[in-house]
């Protein structure tokens, strides 16, 4: 096989698109799926949520936290009720067969597998539209929603296209630049890195304002909660960090929630007469496991599921709206059991208080600690974050070792001790510092819903909602 | 919560059961299912089939190993086009909450959660009908299959009712003794464990042979796989080893596969005018991921596929069979993907090629060099069951590790040592030696399928066929 990268930036459009078919599975789906939809309707809105790394374990570790202790039954989560199927993840890379999440997205996005890193592009550097381009074609609004920097592979691989997911500058000018139809393809974009829209703000190695740009081309530009909730402009960018947000229990009341950001993307996109995309990424679920910190994980996972709530009532109310979730990988290699210290092997638990009993992430902690240099108090940061009902449970070992790593006034270490007491304590699994190869779950609520039904290929994310936009134009 | 593990043995039958409907999500799945079968057959058999241990992560890593190199695409394994959603597994145990088997079985058997360790027995030491009884009394055929002793906590928990699952000996009593409407309530009984049937052969303290008795009832008593498909008894017990029977890369000819015990349990039992329920289960895919051994739970998938096939092509043919497949529960915390020597953090890839190049497992290959001594040939019995390809990638350092353990004439220390080189080679991860939390994959093919999609609780399982067997008298 051979792979050529060479930045060509063909464009084929979907009507191209809708004529290939990767794999048996879709037509299988479509097939005995027509009769179980329980309505009829047109989809005029589709809402596509990404819980980046929520694998299996994920969801499992979430709902065992979110379990009322009070009662026999494990209650469903709120994604458990729409449980279609799960899809493969496998890139199509020359080097490597386990995914990173912008050959994944650029998958669900545009229907082509392609390498690790490829944002919205092939291994032939040849691009396709993805998903929300279609859309806007169609002459529906678009919207881009995500926790980490709005330019991150994610929503990078539905918004741009770019040889590498690195190149975040370069995407967040594609944002801008490229245009369909004379409009800007994105109407509402909201979440982190400001960095690459304005050259004072950090890296942007151009002189250009994008923020400025947008403004000038009508787009409201907001940078906190307040500003937000108190615009209603049908096209905005919202920047509310210079990188990634802050994790959901780290997070001040200046900055919206995942949540904020997806019903005020809905309010807005739902105006447009012709009906809209939003894809909503909850990206640091992913990011927390890359750290192996159950508890920023976790923090994470319910940010995302009150989004997926919030896109759900939508669509009970709406009755034309379409709400597919799913991950574009799992991370980290979770599991809930594992031969801990705490925990020897036989013991079948996974221990939720501990991690219920920090009120902040350890990254949170430790960047506290080590603010505070060689003296630090660690105790006395640890107790003012972590519950008393836990941390008298945490043993004089396990505090030494932060202790040592704060005398040494390494950040990394003091992080990987916390991390270390909380998993230990949890009986937490990890195997990695990066992703993992098993499928996935899939949600789907709304009319059309049974066409992701089975076990899918990523691919087929883009295919299925190719052709729903296309019959429903 | 108050547990009480009094052995009372109190018999509670299915109709007491069926009014009893844990969870909302049977009712749920059902309400909107009807449309959707293909089929509106009759269900005159049902055959189900557990992959003990086998979750998410192992049917991809399936997946991985079955893949044809010389396409783009990752081949569906046959288990993939019937999946229909996923279930969860927890306990109701006082001091775990993630499954044994003996807890999960019971919970598929009966609808109710238990305590691990429980066969066939709730918290409260109440007996309930499992399914397999429950087909009995309807006057239904009935069959257990397994590659572990066919007393062992998966098949036990559909045959027999203890507080314990490790009284294996009273298990097999159970399958003699407890007659329903005077036949005895399961006509072929396969796998492994006349230890537990033949005093002789084991540890069996009480003096009775069952291997005896269900001959003098009628049964045929085969012991080599010549025997097993030279007989056509519709009674039959057949038991191939003393313990569980080797896995299928190190079986030999005189061992049926768990396909030709399935096959030959199916033509058996379906001789019934009243149809058929046969349990069937992939024992040992658990028993190798206990292990942390790769090779032997690919070798067990690759077992328990074929024996798949194998029903869903009768239940093709015949057209009112159900087939449903899932696992009780993942284990070992496997994940594609891992930190490993081989693989720093960041190689997105699960090699299959170190894992396709052994011959036999790595217990099979420990056992040959232990069983040779401190001076054991350890080179020459590795590239005797290891293909040179990759053979010739194992460091010097990682068969020095398999030469010190030999020396030392430790087999356990062998056997790890062995399964340290594919595991790190492959990139493979393991978090522990016991169970993890994980939903597990749910499978369905045949009339009614659809009453199985989404997510269940494993206690569904049994609420459903209790349903279609009342539904189908």
């Amino acid at each position: 096989m051979v792979f050529n990268r060479a930045l060509t930036k063909k464009l084929v459009t979907a009507a191209v698109l809708s004529t290939v078919v990767i794999g048996s599975f879709a037509s299988l789906n479509q097939d005995s799926a027509k009769a179980e939809d329980e309505s009829a309707s047109k989809v005029k809105n589709i809402i596509f949520l990404i819980g980046d790394g929520m694998g299996p374990s994920t969801i499992a570790a979430h709902r065992y936290i979110k379990d009322n202790p009070s009662t026999k039954e494990m209650e469903k989560t709120e994604f458990d009720k729409y449980l279609v199927g799960m899809q493969t993840t496998y890139p199509e890379d020359p080097a490597q067969n386990i995914t990173d999440s912008a050959s994944a997205a650029t998958a669900m996005s545009s229907g082509y597998k392609t390498y690790n890193n490829a944002i919205g592009m092939d291994n032939d550097g040849q691009i396709y539209d993805t998903v929300l381009e279609q859309a806007k074609r169609d002459g529906k609004a678009t919207g881009l929603v995500a926790t980490s920097e709005v330019t991150h592979a994610t929503p990078a691989s539905y918004g741009a296209h770019d040889e590498s997911r690195r190149n975040m500058d370069a995407i967040a000018d594609d944002y801008f630049d490229e245009m369909i139809d004379g409009n800007h393809k994105i109407d509402v974009i909201l979440g982190g890195g400001s960095k690459n829209f304005i050259p004072e703000e950090g890296r942007k190695k151009d002189s250009r304002n994008l923020a400025e740009e947008f403004a000038a081309d009508g787009y409201s530009y907001v940078t906190t909660k307040e500003e937000l909730l108190n615009d209603d402009n049908g096209q905005v960018l919202g920047l509310f960090a210079n990188g990634g947000l802050p994790k959901l229990i780290d997070r001040d009341d200046s900055i919206p929630s995942l949540e904020e950001m997806t019903k005020t993307a809905i309010e807005r996109l739902s105006k447009d007469e012709e009906g809209f995309f939003l894809m909503v990424e909850g990206s640091q679920i992913d990011w927390a496991e890359h750290d192996n910190d159950i508890v920023g994980t976790m923090s994470e996972m319910e940010d995302f599921e009150r989004a997926f709530k919030a896109a759900i009532e939508f669509a009970e109310q709406d009755g034309e709206t379409l709400v597919v979730t799913t991950a574009d990988h799992a991370t980290g290699g979770l599991t809930l059991g594992s031969n801990t210290k705490a925990a020897a092997n036989g013991d079948y638990n996974f221990h939720v208080d501990p991690i219920k009993a920090f009120k902040k992430t350890p990254d949170y902690i430790s960047a506290e600690i080590f603010a505070a240099g060689a003296n630090a108090d660690v105790e006395g940061i640890m107790k003012k974050y972590i519950d008393g009902s836990f941390y008298s449970q945490i043993t004089a070992e396990e505090i030494q070792a932060v202790k040592d790593a704060a005398a040494a006034v390494n950040g990394t270490e003091i992080d990987n001790a916390i991390e270390a007491i909380v998993n230990d304590h949890s009986v937490t699994g990890w195997t990695t510092g990066g992703h993992t190869g098993e499928e996935v779950p899939v949600y789907a609520f709304g009319p059309e819903k049974s066409r992701f039904k089975g076990l899918l290929d990523n691919t087929e994310q883009a295919h299925i909602i190719f052709d729903l936009l296309e019959e429903n134009k």
